[in-house]
């Protein structure tokens, strides 16, 4: 029987700027990236979604990010690696600790943003946050893209590379996504999306634009939830994953 | 036979802006009040202080603060008590990571600057604090003012109230500190300090500037780490208290 | 011929976090209380709300605020005069060369938040932001609560006071506004709220929650634009305005 | 008869950090680059650069830099262009107000950090700094790097560019600075770095590290504020001038 993951970035709100409906999403997913204060997530928010989590047995992941709230973690800083591993300590700490107030503990990290798409390529800056994960805790699962260079570096350190791929976004016939910028980036039809996902899910596979099929070895599908109708697509793309027949639970389980 | 505790406030540089030298003070006391991000410690700061106390056996306690990086904590912020005690845990766990990669763990909180005045008095501020304490570790100390509403919170919570006195403070009859604004309020010969400080550590006293002789029953000595001859004068302390035969040891060990 | 102005907190938005819809409010009020970065307000952010005010013939004024972005400036803090001074001169040049730029300058200063109601009755901070005003521009009004220490401060600096008056806020028969925290304290049917602007910008009175009339000396209401329903409720307000045959014009023209 | 103006970064200190020695360095310069409070500069800093620099008959300029306090503008960060000039002019307006209330106002702009560097080769961040400053104020120069990007910009733009050089800094025969990272990038003799300005200063040439001798059209000798024995060394570049007959004024007199 086929298994899969759903996650989605989740306490990216900060103080009275809300963003997505945290509360909403956690009905939906498995796993909840949540932001560390660095790029979004304030400290209340970090207890509350942390809490919600725990109710809806939603495994927590730590968003690490930039320092960058005024940029939302989306551009990309050259930071020296020491420093990138010690500011990515920081938010694994932090949120932490609302984690386990709340009765659980992070699982697993993920980069946010700018510091995602670096990690894919930039070999300094993946080792940077792999070793922050693996000397915090060595059973934390690094969440990322396929073939990049954080889930590589991730299980040279011992620590569960897992890789992802998003139900809502165009392939290229290499397996990379298509860049936001370009026409038919992102799908927003919700039947599309759900196919999608449960042929990912099933089959490990999707259709790239040019019609091939490309393979994607993903444990866990991403979902936004902070855009219009977010909800209401996370929400067909679960109800088509559970009438599909595929288990839905968090991949650190 | 006597024995007291040394702390001092420390890893309070920020990026490029170096503040006291930690590494010098981490050879003198025995406690290291660390700070956590929020009025001043950047990440790498806070590893290498860490670092440093548990190559000294110097144990590590969190100095949480307001969010105020431009005042460094010394504005009281009227700050809701459930946001406070967020933003407190926040600090306790960011902290605790660079603890723990260093094989120790924070044993103990302790408000810095506006925040320790402010939970002198205001029983909801010094309960927001406590809360956080209590809810992340119960075996945490607390360490701040005697008689102060955070430590009978403190104790009301369950966990251990650590009373300090200063040694280089000038004292008011009925035991509180002649305020800064005042001429006299800070001591600086280190032979009337180190005098004070093995007073203090032997015979709970201190004579207060009416000549009166005021019961401080401190747990712990507070030496400063960031004013000129700071180092000279906590090491003039440790060395007469070394000279009296009081033992120096953590309150936490 | 009675006339009115209607001001609005605009700007408030933070990089990806958005707040309110500026654009629909210029086209509502006749002064816009800008965002200086403090609370909110990224620079984008106000060189849109700039060029639109601009374009709307909509006048500028700097809405500054302690430096508080995780408490949106809502929380009061203990700052020494001469730094709030400094604070305050700060953005209000920070905000005046987008207004510069768009072809306008700033004309009046507005307290936001937490230093607005400190400004009420704590004389030295009120001081501190009409100094600032004061030395940046001597032509700059202050718009502020009627009797307040903020405004008896900026006359006695020779600057001009404005009192301005809530449409939507419920009153004390003293004339001082029901707290937030009180039932009724905000009205949201959009005829009642209309019926007291017009009788506020007319007759200069409002009906407290006792019966009595209380006599508000304002010339200028304040609208929210970040609630929900707000555009909407400025909008009645204003065509009740203009129904009645009151002329609706920035204060500072 | 030689000219030249000596520029140096100051107002960099933030809150109760301290950075080199302003008010020394501003006996020596004739033109400060001041913080603007994205990498360093709290704002009764700035209030206090610029009124020493007036008082001293400094020249103003605005030290524009990244938005990044931690890790204090020494970050390269991927900054959409838009965005960059908008936090450039939110800089330039903030303290301009200083500059203003004290008498005088910012007469150029100069990179700071990782800005400063970014702009010597890229064409779309160099045109973000030089179109904040054209829109801001046509009559601005810009001070940087001969043959950058940036003073490419700025004289396409219409501002006056003006090239400066580093009379401690060792230099490579093409004209660029020898990498800090090279052994001996960096001067400390007094005697030899005096030497150097005059030759700067009056031949407009330098000896690189092979012996060539390289032309160096500066209008400005930039030198360092923040390091141990700055003020020192600065002066001995100001002595040895002023006995070599050099005229020392700001380059926008």
């Amino acid at each position: 029987m086929a298994s899969i993951d759903l996650n989605s970035d989740l306490g990216e709100s900060y103080g009275v700027w809300k963003l997505g409906d945290d509360q909403a999403m956690l009905g939906v997913v498995t796993s909840a990236n949540v932001a560390c204060g660095f790029h979004g997530g304030d400290p209340s928010t970090l207890r509350a979604v942390c809490a919600g989590a725990v109710a809806h047995q939603v495994s927590i992941g730590a968003q690490v990010s930039y320092p960058d709230l005024v940029g939302f973690g989306r551009r990309f800083i050259d930071i020296d690696p020491r420093e990138l591993r010690d500011a990515v300590l920081y938010q694994l700490g932090a949120l932490d600790a609302f984690a386990q107030v709340a009765g659980a503990e992070i699982t697993y990290v993920k980069p946010h943003g700018a510091l995602y798409h670096a990690t894919v390529g930039d070999a300094a800056q993946a080792e940077a946050v792999v070793a922050a994960a693996a000397e915090y805790d060595p059973s934390l699962a690094v969440l990322g893209a396929p073939a990049s260079c954080l889930l590589r570096g991730a299980d040279a350190a011992g620590l569960e590379p897992v890789p992802e791929a998003f139900a809502d976004r165009a392939y290229l016939p290499d397996g990379r996504l298509v860049p936001r910028s370009e026409p038919g980036a992102v799908l927003t039809d919700p039947a599309a999306v759900a196919a999608r996902a449960v042929r990912l899910a099933v089959d490990h596979e999707v259709v790239a634009v040019d019609g091939a099929i490309v393979r994607v070895p993903a444990r866990s599908l991403c979902v936004h939830g902070d855009t219009p109708g977010a909800v209401e697509l996370a929400r067909a793309v679960r109800d088509a994953l559970d009438d599909a027949g595929v288990a839905l639970h968090p991949f650190t389980a």
